[in-house]
């Protein structure tokens, strides 16, 4: 079924702002996917579309959700993906780099307008770290904010303990860092303070796929749809609007939560969030 | 050196109320021991001395400090322990059982005076769960709290997730449930209402034994030492004065950080509480 890091963010962002996507699928890319991602007003004239199949994902989850093992992972057109904006996206003030090589996030990056960029970060993941190490740290010090994992945060910075661990990766670059934990909730770090939000408690995880995407999708939207990306509080928010989207795509299996999924309801799930941290 | 769960709750405790303790200890028990616990106001009549060797435990932490594994457990004098109340103790409001065998617990709830008791709690572990779940049940069924962490949440429930766990549980008796997770912090269930505190993010985990039993001691401590233990809002703050006393107990080996702790250092955490939570 559709799915993809792009896919994600783009549906979760959807809800804050109208996001522009850069992608390429396979002649294999079914109409109503697209006709999915159109309903959302995502903007798609940056999705190429190129002969062969589209990347495809599977994978194993354990009974408590909390890990997978993958069983197929097939580049196919994603194995030779350069990502070329269209003109109408350079100017664009927000920029996520989904989780791809360093190198090309960079490219993607570069660009852009930079006189037009108001705030730039990304995901990564343990391969690049590990594997593609100095191209993500030339990669990330142009960012302003990075999105990882605890496990991420850890293998970046060689610091087992979260608050050294973050320390460490502000000092690569990016001033905004936030530590997703799972089920755990995430961790902002902004300059010299933290937040931290505790994971939604849904009475099913059905499928998890996604909720790290979603997370990033619901961070950015709502920073880019509220200009707030200076102001320590509306990052905050942007952190519960990341839990929130988060939390609506474990309900369902794949997208399938997107398709039926309002803001009244995600607004309603923030207001819980609010309810259940105050005191 | 000094050690066990009374010692950790009482000392947490002390900060916020007079606590009076019911425990045994053996003549080796150091006059070092009792003048530590004297020196924070602990009253002492219930602690009773017997021949033989005070109870014993040692364990070894794996290098996140997230498990441990037991070298000795040597119950020694608490093998024969039946709790007896000094009568000066019988009219105490706050009752808080610490983890012993479910029978036990129940006979010092009984040797209460019913008509003062305001609040009763405690705590338990998987082998009671496991081994004495008819006794447990029972003792706990007059309980108005519970304190224990997730693995025994689910363990006691039969539940893997954790709202549907806390439902259950509530159902048990305890209308207060209050679910440990370690380094992730806690969980207040309070009627159809819950609560969740982040755990503290520390920059050295030095020694984490005694921390859970710290949180018991100031959420009991807290609610003692106010008298909002009808109070939703002063149950949350009950969980955070908790978390705190857990996060100083884990900055020194045992219960060093007791030594010096003062109120205000406590005040000064819990106003951290507020600062990396709000949004």
């Amino acid at each position: 079924m559709l799915g993809g890091a792009c896919t994600y963010i783009a549906l979760a962002a959807s809800y804050f702002t109208k996001p522009q996507i850069v992608a390429v699928v396979g002649d294999d890319f079914a109409q109503a996917d697209y006709d999915l991602l159109a309903s959302r007003g995502i903007d798609l004239d940056g999705l190429e579309r190129v002969p062969g199949k589209t990347f495809f994902w599977s994978g194993i989850y354990s009974a408590d959700m909390n890990d997978r093992e993958t069983t197929a992972t097939d580049l196919n057109v994603f194995a030779d993906f350069k990502p070329k904006l269209p003109e109408s996206y350079k100017t664009a003030p927000y920029l996520l780099l989904g989780n791809i090589q360093p190198a090309l996030q960079k490219s993607v990056k570069d660009q852009m307008t930079a006189s037009s960029l108001k705030l730039t970060g990304g995901d990564t993941m343990n391969y690049w770290i590990s594997s593609f190490r100095d191209e993500l740290l030339t990669t990330i010090a142009g960012w302003d904010f990075l999105l990882i994992n605890d496990a991420e945060a850890r293998m970046l910075s060689g610091e087992n303990n979260l608050r050294k661990a973050a320390r460490a990766i502000q000092k690569m670059g990016p001033k905004t860092l936030v530590i997703k934990r799972g089920e755990h909730g995430a961790i902002l770090w902004h300059g010299d303070t933290h937040f931290m939000a505790p994971g939604y408690l849904l009475d099913d995880v059905f499928d998890p796929t996604g909720a790290g995407d979603c997370f990033a999708g619901g961070f950015m939207g709502y920073l880019a749809g509220s200009g707030g990306h200076e102001d320590p509080k509306a990052l905050r928010r942007a952190v519960i609007y990341g839990s929130v989207m988060g939390s609506f795509c474990c309900e369902r299996f794949g997208v399938e939560r997107f398709r039926t999924l309002t803001r009244k309801e995600i607004d309603g799930r923030f207001q819980e969030f609010q309810a259940f941290t105050s005191f």
